[in-house]
Order: structure tokens, then sequence, then C-alpha cells
């Protein structure tokens, strides 16, 4: 959907979600001004995305001529009326603290052009509280991404009450023209969808460590090479589907019972987070991947995902 | 590994884990030996075998040769003791019912030489209720595998009380020459690791889809195109270590009150399982894979798997 595509793009807050929303944009020619309150936080992501660039040219994932075309559409703003002025739409990432959103909403909305769409990247607010009372409270939507956002499609997608329906649309449309894919909610809900999801695997990951049922690379092996498989290829409601020979009903109508039974034997409290432990996760998950330090493992991720995302792109998904 | 191949492999039960455990082994040159009580259901694995291998070739998975040669060395044998004669390994995949294992693993232990290893691919039961009394107790194994074996490389293993830890070692050793990866589990919980972490994923995913949060395809996106991203290449540990930029003890340590409200926020309770929703889901998960039934599925799900298993295994793993 490339006239779908906005012109000029602004990101509000360039830490680690603003960084990847710089690429989620470049890449499709878009032209991007990164404003942070920090000036020198404006360069030290710069500085990023050129290293970032740099090694995907040399993993052979971007061109030469690509990576100058994204430099070339980038730039850092330390003036935030500036870095507003002429936006089509405006990603904010800034630090999850309620009373920070809404003031710099509050800002956005009175230094953008009046039919800019005005995007938060919040993983835990609901926009329906950043939004509330502003005069243009019917342009604000929450987009929030997974990390890296250039690597990992899905963005959740959710309204304030006083939301245009339109802006919400308009908003989707902007991102899958990116070559993200909108994921629709129909009300907030804590950690949404996604942080629920996980907060759900955690807890069972870190309950089995904690129990010493087995270690932490075990543990992970039956999420890094049999469970994330299916789930990366066709979903959760996917894998059920391919589990009975006449689909996701037929296996919940069988398996029911068995699925209730464990479902109730999960330990629904906490796990207790011991730093001792989780240090030596830590540094058994360097081993397996065969890397020193969290830069590096980073690094693994993301070519790894590079690749993951043309295997998918090449099956139509994303 | 190759040191570790066993010359030949008995699979007892020709069910959809059994048909996979074939092909882990034929694909290393491994004799295979197929039984199920019901002859009909050999011929019906030996059909799929077939056709599976078929449909690799045109996919150029697989070479004709090695199509062949895996043929070549697969045989079905509806007598369970000549099935057995010459069994350096026995991989039982039968019913889920104690009393039926445990009358089977008597008669694998009579049937087979001294030195056979007897693995269990049950997916519930304890090996230890198994094989509690028998005489070849010392060289019982549970080894479960993920559907589809053969393109889900980790395998859960644990020993009875009276399991020599020789063979469970030996065991693991077969299975890594053969290009799985044993997981080492140190004693039975119910649901073992992974299907205690996938009871935890459809329980939230189907807690939002019931109360409306979200709607099949939404709940499924975070997972197929975010968070299993992240699994499939790195894990669950290792995606917390990348989340903090001194890792998973910095992530946990400035997460935590978020993470316990959140858990303490998902609904404990069994989801309702109800039909007619279930029935939507299976349809929209077809609309969207761009496929009609579950075998055309299945299909989709396994060539992405195995150009998945090409990726990671650029990647050192499995």
């Amino acid at each position: 959907m490339p006239g779908n595509l906005p012109a000029h793009v602004t990101l509000v807050g360039a830490g680690v979600i603003g960084r990847g929303w710089i690429r989620v944009f470049a890449r499709h020619g878009v032209a991007v001004t990164v404003h942070d309150p920090d000036p020198a936080q404006i360069d030290r992501t710069l500085d990023w995305l050129e290293r970032d660039l740099a090694a995907d040219v040399t993993a052979g994932f971007v061109s030469a001529e690509a990576r100058t075309k994204m430099l070339g559409c980038t730039r850092g703003e330390a003036d935030l009326a500036r870095a507003l002025a002429v936006a089509d739409y405006v990603q904010e990432s800034a630090p999850e603290k309620l009373e920070v959103k809404r003031a710099l909403f509050a800002d956005l909305d009175r230094l953008t052009p009046a039919e800019a769409i005005l995007a938060s990247s919040t993983s835990a607010l609901d926009i329906g509280e950043i939004a509330r009372g502003l005069a243009g409270e019917r342009r604000c939507v929450m987009a929030h991404p997974f990390n890296p956002p250039h690597l990992l499609p899905a963005v959740e997608m959710l309204g304030a009450a006083g939301t245009d329906p339109a802006a919400l649309t308009k908003a989707c449309a902007i991102l899958s023209a990116c070559g993200q894919i909108p994921v629709r909610m129909t009300r907030y809900v804590k950690g949404f969808l996604g942080n629920r999801i996980q907060a759900a695997v955690v807890r069972e990951a870190l309950h089995l460590l904690e129990s010493g049922v087995a270690d932490a690379v075990a543990i992970d092996a039956v999420i890094r090479d049999a469970l994330a498989l299916r789930w990366a290829t066709i979903g959760n409601f996917g894998a059920n589907h391919t589990n009975a020979d006449e689909g996701i009903t037929q296996y919940f109508g069988r398996y029911e019972p068995s699925f209730a039974t464990l479902m109730n034997d999960l330990d629904s409290a906490p796990p207790r987070f011991d730093p001792s432990l989780l240090r030596a996760v830590g540094l058994a998950v360097e081993a397996r991947e065969g890397v020193t330090g969290v830069d590096a493992l980073i690094r693994r991720r993301d070519v790894m995902l590079t690749e993951l995302r043309q295997l998918k792109h090449r099956h139509d998904q994303g």
C-alpha cells in the first residue's frame, strides 16, 4: 500500500524503541525526524543507525545504495517545535510515566499540523488516559511495537474513547504500508495481548527453573527448538488446528480435560526472580549461543530475525 | 556424532508421532522397522512416508536419491516379536494409557536384545510408572518429542528410578546423532516442560479471545509475528537477556514489579473452550494462511518448519 506512506514522520524519544522505528519508516523512503529531549541521545541513536546499517550491508541484508538512502532521509532535531512542524505521523516512545506522556501529547497536539496522526509506543499505559481531554484526542492512537520494531512486524493498536475511527484506520494503513502488521484490540487490558502472553511464559519458565525441574538451557530448548518454531510459522491457534485430523474444535474437544488439569497445576504466583539464578541464566544463554555480552547476543538475534522475516515474507507473512 | 547412530531402530505405534520418528532415523541411514498392532495402520503410515517424501523432493528439500535411500531402509512388520528381534533402540508411541504402556514395555523388555534402549514417546505419563518392576527397568527412558518430531528437534528426556544413567546418556547420544536436541529433566512433573508452557500460552490466548479483547487473528499475530520470532531464534531467556543493556538480571531487577502485577492479573482458571468460538478460529486461521483444510495447513507448516530448521542449522542451532 505505497499510497498510504506518509511523507514525513517524527519520532519523539530516541531510545531502543525509537531507534527501531527509524528503520521501519526510512526503509520505505519516508523522511524521518528524530527528536529527544536529550540532544546527546539523538547523536547516539544516529550513530547506532549508521553502525547497524553498516553491519547489515556487510551481512548482505541491505544494499549500499539503500543504506545511503536511509541515512539521507533521517535527521535529528533537538527542537521539539521544529521537529513536529511538518509531521504527518508522530510516533512517541517516551518513558512509561502517565504524566510525562500526557504532557508530551499536549505538546504534540499543539505543535503538529491538525491532520497528523499522534501514536504512542506505550507498552503499559491506557491511550484513553494519555489522550483524555486533548483538543486533538480524535487523532490519538496507541501503536505498541515489539522490540526490535523493524524486525518484529506486529504492532498492537487501540484508540482512546474520543479517537476518530478513521484516524485509527489511517494509522493502521500507514503501518501496513511500512511492512508492519497492525493488530487491533477492542479495549485496554493490562499488558495488552503480547505482554500478557509473555508474562505467562516467563512465569512458568522461571517456576520450572526455580523448582529445579530442569536447567535454563533445557527449559529454553523446548521453546527455542520446538514450541516457538510452530508458533513462528502458523501461530498458537494454527498449531492447535493442526493437532487433530478435524482441527482445533476436535483437538480441544478431545483434550479439554487434560488441558484443564494441567492449567490448574500451573503455579499462579509470580516466581522469585532470584538474581543469582538469573545471573547464571544469562551466562548459560551466552555460552549456548556462542557469544559474549548482551550486544553480541542482540546482533545474533537480529541477524536471525532478518533471515526469518525473509523466510516468512516468501510465504506471504509480513 | 555418527558413531552413536544405532544400526536398527524399531518404532512401536505408527500414528502421527510414530511416523515422524521414521524420518528422524531413516534420514541418517538407520534401518527402521515400523510396527503397529493394526496392520492397516502400518500401510497408511508407509503411504504417508512416500507421499511426504515425494512432496519434499518436489519442494527441493530432499534429493531423489535420499528419498530412495530412506524408503529403502524402512519396512513395516506386523509381528511384534519379529519387529523387535534385532533392535538396538525402540521408540514406543502407543496410546497414552498407563496399563497399555506397562503391558507393552513388558513385551519390549522380553522381546528385544538385552542391551537395546527402550524409549517412550509418552507426553503425559511418568516413565517411573511405566517401567517400574520390569527386569529391564535399567534401560527404560522417556524420550518425548514434539509434533512433528522430524522438524522440531527438542526431545524431553527422563529416566525411571531404576534407569541406568549410562542408558539415559546413550539414548541422548543416539538422538543427538540423529539431529535431535535432547532436553534433560531432573524429575517428573505433569506436562513436563513444553506442555506446561504451551498450556500457559493456550490459557491466556483463549481467555483474551473469550473475553473479547481481540479476535483470534489479532491474538495469534502477537505470537506468530512478534513473540515467537524472538523465542525461535534465542529462546525466552535469551530474549529476556537482550531486553536491558546489562542483561537478564538487570531486566527482571527493573521490571519485577510490573511482571508481578501482570502475572497476578492473568486468569488462572481454565478457559471455556467454547466449540462455536473454536470453529470460527479454525476457519480464520485457514483464511489467514491461504489454505483450506487441516492437511493443507500441516503441509504449509512443514514447509516453513523445514526452511526454519535450515536457517537455524546455518547458525549452529540443531
